[in-house]
């Protein structure tokens, strides 16, 4: 899940085992595919200096990023030589053997170690595993950009639920749409495609309502033009069943079988069977006071089943006011697009009730801008 | 005016007499006094390349750049020299004698300039007398960076109208206050000081609508702390004159007098006795076609008085919509903080009818942003 994470800082590390250590981040965020297994790089250096090999963590299935890395090495070239991981190496046979062990036979002397691993099968019993087989373990390098790329990967582990980043588009005065509903588009062309690149295809699912089903029939599928991509499930918030059998999120349902419906025991039973036979899967969730979907209850679902560690919320006010509100949120990622729509009853990217005094305004804390063609990017972190 | 410029950018030049501008045209950011008359920098560089003199205009009724620059230098230093100026040196006598015969006389050899002064006094005939004198002359270094920071004299003297630059402050889901209207604070204590450093001090006067005078009693002084700082004129628009007396703008008028009631003919004229009587200024506006203070029409009125080159408006999203509508404004400065608020009944920036249409929406061009305190600042220009 690189999804959430932020590019890595370009200013330059003085320090070498920093410097290492940053190229070894670069590579694990390639592997934005590599859900729900952490993203991981690994870079090999000799004694004298020289880099003898480097990889990292593809795909869940495929080798881990030290295998890669030993097995980019020329033969006998990892010997003596000190790997740079961004992941304490596993300890425990998953699909892979454990790559404490392949470091190991490959006779690396020394192993520099960003952060611990937070999944319980591991944490330190890698590193315990390297140190009796005489290996120096340095841990702690650049732990900071480590836990940061891993962000998601950690919020499940530690927690069991997924990380959710609230992705929303509005106008420098905060509509995202016109009074009449119109929103196509606000954003430029480099922002919708970045939406596809950046968010979609590097997380598990994307969680949108059942009125922005209704509003704007979405696809919600990855689009990367040439490059291929790797569609989310698609999750639709819909308390009582309402989704309509002709949206595209349902009809996709059929292409990919990756089109879910959050529902209630108020879906008639009827309706959970017409959405099953079009492809769909059911996810009953327990109820608010209100009788809407719990999304504190969809997020422990959804983490229960291991292969949503990052999940996406395209939706629009009311949902976003829901979520904020139920904590579930972790990051919010705003467009703003430079234009204004105006209007008192246009709708903003938050609905909802709102804050009575602005004391109850929720803070956001860290935040980063960037540019995204015309567009800006606000990155802020839900605390 | 430096009300409403950008601060240069900082990238080096590599062309000396680039290199020497930038600097001529910082020292004229700091004339942030200057309105009435333009921000001015001059720096004299003798044959050898060592800076002999340099100086800006500090505010009207004080010499002028170049007087200050020549001043500055050892007696017979200007001799020979060459004078950077980030403006037609003036060929009228106003207030100071023409400041292209004092460069004539003081001796130097070349004059470097910016930009022409588009104030049709001058455009042109100060370069005609340094020519006249033999003095060589050079035209058009830095002229878009010193255009930008006399946009607002340039817009004054090219058509008459101030410089409206619209501020509003919003959390990052567009929010200006609570749904009970509560709007102390948004943004940070660095940002609030920024509006009284960097907009209200630099600004000639600042409009608001009653809707504001009503909800919040805004004193729209310039507070800087130790530092002094300069009241701008404080312009209700009201239609219909039910600026309550015992307001603060209202009561700050018998300090400096710089309160000013923008209305129509639909203000009764008992209430424009007691604002008179209470020290406030009467100015009478035509009405637009739902009886409201006419916009363009206040608009040229305040810049045919001559003294107010830089406008700030600092109101609610009524009169900024209408502002924005009307075409008036020409940079909007807006406040983010990292906040969210939410509620659909909350209110944001730009209220109004809005945009029924996306491609209604207002489209706003070059941007700049940075961050305030724990705020984002964006720079947005209105075409």
């Amino acid at each position: 899940m690189t999804a959430f994470r932020s590019p890595l800082s370009l200013h330059p590390y003085s320090d070498p085992h920093e410097r290492i250590m940053a190229r070894a981040l670069r590579l694990a965020s390639r592997g934005r595919h590599a859900s729900p297994n952490p993203m991981v790089g690994c870079v090999l250096i000799s004694p004298d200096g020289a880099v003898v090999g480097a990889g990292f963590h593809p795909r869940a299935g495929e080798p881990h990023a030290e295998v890669w890395a030993l097995r980019s090495a020329a033969p006998g070239a990892a010997r003596g030589a000190t790997a740079y991981v961004t992941l304490e190496p596993c300890s425990h046979c998953g699909r892979t053997p454990p790559c404490s062990l392949a470091l190991v036979e490959a006779g690396v002397s020394s192993v520099v170690i960003a952060m611990l691993d937070p999944d319980t099968r591991v944490s330190g019993r890698g590193v315990e595993i390297l140190r009796n087989a005489g290996i120096d373990v340095t841990l702690g390098v650049l732990e900071r950009e480590a836990r940061e790329l891993s962000a998601a990967y950690i919020k499940h582990r530690t927690t069991g639920l997924p990380w959710f980043v609230l992705k929303t588009a509005a106008s420098l005065d905060g509509k995202i749409a016109t009074r009449s509903g119109d929103s196509q588009w606000i954003t430029s062309p480099p922002a919708r495609r970045a939406v596809h690149r950046q968010l979609r295809d590097r997380c598990d699912a994307i969680v949108t309502g059942l009125g922005t089903v209704i509003a704007d029939d979405p696809s919600l599928t990855t689009r990367l033009g040439a490059r291929s991509g790797r569609n989310p499930w698609r999750i639709v918030v819909d308390s009582r069943g309402r989704t309509p059998l002709e949206s595209r999120v349902v009809r996709q349902a059929s292409v990919d079988g990756r089109t879910m419906i959050a529902t209630t025991e108020q879906c008639p039973s009827e309706h959970r069977e017409l959405f099953e036979r079009a492809g769909c899967h059911i996810l009953i969730c327990s109820q608010d006071v209100e009788g809407r979907v719990s999304l504190p209850d969809l997020a422990a679902r959804l983490g229960t089943r291991g292969d949503m560690i990052g999940v996406l919320i395209e939706t629009g006010g009311q949902l976003a006011a829901s979520a904020l509100n139920s904590g579930i949120v972790d990051r919010w990622t705003a467009f703003l697009a430079p234009k204004v729509i105006g209007g008192d009853a246009a709708p903003g990217p938050i609905g909802g009730l709102g804050a009575a005094q602005m004391s109850d305004a929720q803070k956001l804390s860290t935040w980063k801008l960037r540019r995204c063609g015309p567009d800006i990017v606000i990155d802020a972190r839900i605390w």
